[in-house]
């Protein structure tokens, strides 16, 4: 362990460990990734090009408060000793000896050990050859994302999206769309646009033939009742129906 | 429209369509986890840079053959035209007069879509501004990724990816795990275990506090039974316990 703690502890999220990460642009999107998602406690073991990585700065625009304050470890079981419960991403799940979750099931899973006062850790591989069985040695249950077989290569980057993704479905507040939606129409409304449609058409002679006129009103008013009509888009028809019997026939 | 169709269409999967994107690495990082979650019909609206676009393809290393069969078109609507349902990503919902959905929702929606027989697009708006209002029109609903709101920007290549990974969610096979996990261990095995060590702890005096002896054994019982041994660990600890009386006591 190289600096004087293990990276920023407050709050009661997990802790993403960058196991040997190669490309300080994948470090740096995975800065983004976790913050994208509000994920802030990064820890980073032997990375390749050295500690701090300029590279992975530029590409954290933003994000770069993560690296600042990432721990930095020479060894997997250093940047861990603080954990309880440790997670494995892998591509293709070889040690079968631990259990194996999908990203949602992981998150749903450290979820719990945080609420039961746990420390939790997420192992990211290194990009070329993911983590090794001895890494994978060092944790609880081992996590992987269902992909394509014919192509199931995920970037760093876009594992620790998908990590960070399904972690922020479980904690981040809602999408705020309770009462936004202007409210539909009410029967009342709808069929008062239908019967001044009706109207507008039996002057026009739409219903003229005469053999076809109960399937006709029968279409028309199922296709007004069957759109999901809000009261807007009530005030607009009206205002179309008005306009286009303004508009008089064509010439 | 430019080529002579709307790009591949078998299958009965959703159709991608890139709107206006700016950067060929964009596209290609789409078109590779769009193949990472086995989707293959993508659609390019006005790319910036023209088409095709070779750093698309530098970029797609793998996925190359979605660039080769991508429909190319000048306008959205054109693009879509095929389409009957139509799911806009936008970061800030502002068209609030439709439905409003997460990438889990929409996939569950398009599926659906898809079942009854109707052919679905999901649009990705360009890399600086995302969607505009007017593009918005022509969409049947919203769909929107819960973000940090102190960082909800989300690169083209990573929105893709999210909506690609919850379409495998649904769609690709589940993690090959059933049956693979070596079984846990009976309980007959288990208190064999423990008898056996219990009886070496006996001899080696571990026990020899009698007052404390029947909460120590209760605590060492409970402890080997709580642990999710398999059979496999069962036989390993035999092996280890036997190795341990061999060592002997320590110089």
């Amino acid at each position: 362990m190289q600096d004087s703690s293990h990276g920023a502890q407050e709050g009661s999220d997990p802790v993403f460990v960058l196991v040997r990460p190669q490309l300080g642009e994948n470090i740096g999107a995975s800065a983004r990734a976790m913050w994208n998602f509000g994920l802030e406690r990064m820890r980073v073991v032997d990375p390749r090009d050295g500690w701090p990585n300029p590279a992975a700065y530029s590409m954290a625009t933003g994000a770069g408060r993560l690296l600042d304050h990432a721990g930095h470890f020479e060894s997997l079981p250093e940047a861990v000793s603080d954990c309880a419960r440790v997670y494995a991403t892998t591509a293709r799940p070889r040690d079968l000896t631990k259990e194996l979750l999908t990203p949602e099931e992981a998150a749903a899973a450290i979820d719990a050990d945080i609420q039961a006062g746990n420390r939790v850790a997420v192992l990211f591989g290194p990009e070329r050859t993911g983590l090794t069985t001895e890494d994978v040695t060092v944790a609880s249950a081992i996590v992987s994302v269902k992909t394509n077989p014919e192509f199931s290569s995920l970037n760093l980057g876009q594992c620790v999206l998908l990590m960070a993704y399904e972690w922020g479905r479980r904690r981040l507040d809602p999408l705020p769309r309770k009462g936004e939606l202007s409210p539909l129409a009410t029967v009342e409304h709808v069929e008062r646009l239908h019967g001044i449609l009706a109207g507008h058409l039996e002057e026009s002679g739409y219903f003229s033939a005469r053999d076809r006129e109960p399937s006709m009103r029968a279409n028309l008013r199922n296709l007004v009742s069957r759109l999901p009509l809000t009261e807007a888009d009530v005030r607009t028809l009206h205002g179309v129906f008005v306009s286009l019997r303004k508009a008089g026939p064509k010439a």
